[in-house]
């Protein structure tokens, strides 16, 4: 089909190998429960760590438009080389979605240049998660809040720079709150956070959850244009006062 | 005096071993005219690439509130280990005036998270710096624009992250512009970018760079708090929704 | 045709009338220039000051999606009721695109909530539009820059809120620069500021200006969702310490 | 004593003659209150609404350095003559510290050029403050959080512009969030918006609250510099194509 974007999901893939009970709520992996957040405006396919490369080949990312990032308890196992190369492409246009534990990637915080340190906690309380940008495209078709019933908690202080666009925040039962919808431009690229998805609660299949991430990466589409120019450049003006 | 804020200029200082004509121009150093610009409302010292541990052991930075940092033709020689402290330092509180070529640092690179490339030309033309947010305090004492007669050109695209705030813009002879003031929080430091100075200019010496670079030091001076608290988290409320 | 986007071309219509150097560039009015801009993803119409409410009934703005507005000479004539009701459309959803001496509109004023303020000189001069931000959507198609050959120039300090994202900055020969292509969320509208299209100069025939025109309607179009509920709020959650 | 910066606590004053719950917490006036914020770093004065206007003379406001400005249920009230006053002031670098239902004042919409309308609730429910951005001064001094035990909510969505910067952001026990403090640069001035504040609780009493205030007043302090010029500007570089 014409102008699909061409979205990848990667999740480690490693929880619903290792635990029953994520395994119980996602038989067929994480990802492939983000996946079914995309209609047939996009082409979805799927990496997983343990794939050579972990999947994300050079060829691979060429053809992605938007990559899509879970992961949580193997981020270290992740290879460098694999980082500086999804890293270089979000600089040169590609989207990248990051979600949940994913704060803590290589990849988030090698772009980020902070230590996207937060709090949490493991209570399976219910979070509220409120729009305060109404007018972002992030927000269509979404009310003014939404609840997920069971989650973990993340809380501030969350350290990465300040977001060029808050879409989201969360309450917590708990007395917490979060920036959970997080805009940020990098390079010539669109990164967007979105906070929810625990491995063991069934938030990937809920629909306010997987419209956000749909409208996500179609934000984070790639810009089309040609790429800037750097370097020793001619002067396009005389100049006349050398030095 | 009590009260002074603790700077340290950190310059690379080789050119000036390297070529008579920075040494004309700048015969202490580059650090030493920039040193030059602080008032008895600072304490001044200094670092150099070539001391142990580049001048910037840990005792060093940990009585620091602002690192000032220029380099230029080795970025390279920077050990990763001092790069980690130093962005350590920024991320705990640490101000940080990143100087011209240092767009170019380790340090600098680490903490924006981009490749912050940009075109640029030496000609010896002239800049002139306009100021676009004339309540910043970073802009106080200075007039709606200032001129450098001769300096090397920077142009855009500037890669960095969108600043928190853009305070000035350069406009060159040669036909480019550049965001040349801009202030960015990382952790719980703060970052200025200033883009003047050229090994082979005397910029260091002009009134008004000396005043940007005062008042920049001041802005990122540390903020006197608790620092944050991460990791796993108690609960504030009772939790009734345990799932 | 389904899913086209309704735009409104607002001018004010008075110099094509009075000048004959304005008429002979735009014959038909800068509206129907400006309306070149669009493609048939597009619905124009267009609406200009002379006409009953200005042609901007309650019905001709409820069936906008997005409103581009260019006025100069005749401000002070548009009625101020007329303003609230645009106003408070943007404030509602609608997008809002405004053209060069649109800046000291009513209406953009009015938004903005500053004087909107600037510098400006008529000699005709070369403006060389740069892109900061590469990877905005209304940057798509556009080189590293693009240059007007002859324009009004308008220069810095301009008194706007600092831009929640800065696409274009203009370098003029005359000495200053300019934020030419701002971004601002308000309510739950969108307005992008554009700067060049002086009435003299065959600015809104040029290939690059009318497809920044064209990407900023599409990035400023509605959200699609509920509107925001205000007022007094029942609780989602117990409250257990009245007091 | 020299150096003081010149705070205006704005009262409207009119509950606490009306309302004896409110007197008995704020037996001389809320702005008494908040004026026991500063130490003798300040020099406080006070004005309220019923005074001739409104006790904010051109006079008045030329010796204020900062603001400060709490009003409820008398907005329209105020005389737009004196808003105008206001606002005009703010632009040319006057502070303004803006508290809780301050924020339908005539005065902060008119600068904001939005709604400024919220949720809110009187159920006296716990509010808990987050800090979301440890380095910025207005957080010195403050712990990770602090609470207020009982206070009126807000929540959002708050019809803002985007802030320049997020200070801090509050939960409440009822299941509400909202950004609680709120930077914004305009004109030449600085404006922070806080929260906190119904009459009938004793928050400006409580130790972080006049922390907060006195920090953002110092924040908001006007930069001392010459104004901006705008109108006709002469050519600073000669111009070679006028068309």
């Amino acid at each position: 089909m014409a102008n699909q974007l061409n979205v990848t999901v990667w999740n480690e893939f490693r929880h619903e190998k290792q635990n029953e009970a994520v395994r119980k709520v996602y038989p067929d992996g994480l990802h492939m429960a983000i996946g079914g957040s995309f209609d047939d405006r996009f082409n979805v396919s799927y990496a997983t760590l343990d794939e050579p490369e972990h999947g994300l080949t050079e060829e691979k990312l060429a053809n992605t438009d938007v990559l899509l990032w879970w992961g949580h308890s193997a981020h270290g196992d992740v290879q460098d080389e694999i980082v500086e190369r999804v890293c270089r492409r979000v600089l040169e246009g590609m989207g990248l979605v990051v979600l949940h534990s994913g704060h803590f990637s290589k990849v988030f915080k090698k772009l980020m240049g902070t230590t996207c340190d937060l709090k949490w906690r493991e209570a399976g309380e219910k979070e509220r998660i409120w729009v305060v940008s109404p007018g972002h495209p992030i927000a269509e078709g979404i009310g003014e809040y939404f609840e997920i019933e069971h989650e973990e908690m993340y809380g501030e202080h969350f350290d990465i720079p300040e977001p060029d666009h808050l879409v989201f925040a969360s309450w917590f039962q708990g007395g917490e709150l979060f920036r959970s919808g997080c805009c940020f431009h990098r390079g010539q690229g669109k990164i967007f956070y979105f906070r929810p998805g625990h491995e063991t609660y069934p938030t990937y299949y809920q629909e306010e959850v997987r419209r956000v991430i749909s409208n996500a990466a179609r934000w984070a589409a790639p810009t089309k244009r040609e790429k800037p120019v750097y370097g020793n450049a001619q002067p396009l003006e005389p100049i006349t006062n050398e030095g």
